[in-house]
């Protein structure tokens, strides 16, 4: 989440705030949660202005189940998107339903750290964050020394 | 993946299975695996005959990748699907890329025994295996006592 | 799991199969498993003869769970342990209780195709399977181009 | 992460963080990392002053992979605890190793907000951070209605 790399963007009109809101609340209501019955939707908007959503898919092995956010990501990878520009989660409960720190990383691979996360659940928002605020000093492929960067930009440190 | 809701349905026709295979194709291109150089692609096919793509989304931190298969999965659900009719898989290499043990686990939640899972390449086809056999002797639903079928079917072992 | 890698050893003792059933069995009262209440017990046996336990690790992010297998791997490899020479895999129901397909994928890594996995639960064993005849055609190292083997080893298709 | 269940304690003295990088070091050197080659080494101190240590464990099928904080927690789950009091994670290269969002989330289950996470390489110690600092706003049991809290804590809100 190399600050170079994190455009200082305009605010996200709220029109497009609530197109993502409103595919995240669908995705919920098509999530697959028989272990749990904690219905969760997600949407990432990309580089391209295209919204991506995804829900919860439980399994009966746990560990194996997918988080929303997780399936939102591999619709926008598959688009050919490469980059999140806001992301919206949606669950239910007296708590907000923030992303997982599972989810926070998965983010993190495709966000800049001034990415902004909104949580919402039936009644509306409950709360924004950016995603350096959600994964501070996060662990990402800066600290790989396969870095995914490629080669030419990865070690050109001094291009002069 | 109990035998009464596996239906032994006819074969898929040919023109069917290519069409998942060029779905797969299209979506191993989008890959985004900077730390494996293993590109996968995913195709399901779900009862309603609709077609979901999945590729692998690598992540730095690895056990947070999501597989091609997953991101397939996740299409499919948030689709309204519940339930795998055939499914495809496309990697490269000297072996046949199956789905690994995750993946199999993923598609039993929502496939039947019999559930074909064709094994491609850029070459063509190099394998056809079911589910059952894949994943034998399988944990799943049936293992938990909060079974994700409705009570009414789970608790009903005597409607005589 | 090469064959080559897969001496066919004798038989294991009944005797330390117990011993691995008393651990794996033991393991099983410590899960912390508040969400699916479904305690799980492992046991694996190293090739100096060590004993590893594990028990599962459930989360309320369910996919950061951990599965009782995968903690007594990392027993394993903490230990200095390269191979699985025995698992054991204790659950409670009335489907025996084998290891997920995710388990499976782990317990390749550091098995052979003969790998013996028993199945027990309360009252005793309930099965007894190969590594290969759960994960068939499996997805390995051997798929992938950076292998794990020495690059000594893994360059040197011609020694001569 | 209640605050109520978070024990302001009295910081811990250096010699047993000491013991902590000691175990997390040693347990470094066991890593299985052939396919990232990035060794990561745990420790963690439970609420009996126990020492459980992890490395990580990858797999062919990256999604497989086992964090070292994982095989650590799935240590002290396994001896009977069910508190981690501190934690040291141990990697290598230019920047601090911190955990995964992951493992974050899996630390999470058993830790209190002030939980101190100490990151450290081969030279030395490179920050501490509180669990809420690594983890803000965190998902956790507190989100989902079947509460890890026994039946009579969690449902006696008014006992009167």
């Amino acid at each position: 989440m190399s600050e170079d790399l994190d455009q200082r963007a305009a605010p996200l009109p709220e029109a497009q705030w609530h197109a993502l809101l409103e595919a995240a609340r669908g995705a919920r209501e098509r999530a697959y949660a028989p272990y749990s019955h904690f219905h969760v939707g997600a949407a990432l908007l990309d580089e391209a202005g295209r919204i991506h959503a995804g829900c919860n898919v439980e399994n009966a092995a746990y560990p194996e189940g997918v988080c929303a956010e997780a399936g939102a990501l591999s619709a926008l990878v598959l688009a050919g998107g490469r980059r999140i520009v806001a992301a919206v989660v949606v669950g239910a409960g007296t708590e907000p339903v923030t992303p997982c720190g599972g989810c926070r990383q998965k983010l993190r691979e495709f966000g800049a750290p001034s990415l902004p996360v909104r949580i919402a659940d039936a009644q509306g928002w409950r709360g924004e964050h950016t995603l350096a605020a959600l994964l501070p000093s996060s662990f990402g492929p800066q600290n790989l020394s396969t870095s995914p960067l490629p080669a030419s930009q990865k070690d050109s440190g001094d291009a002069s």
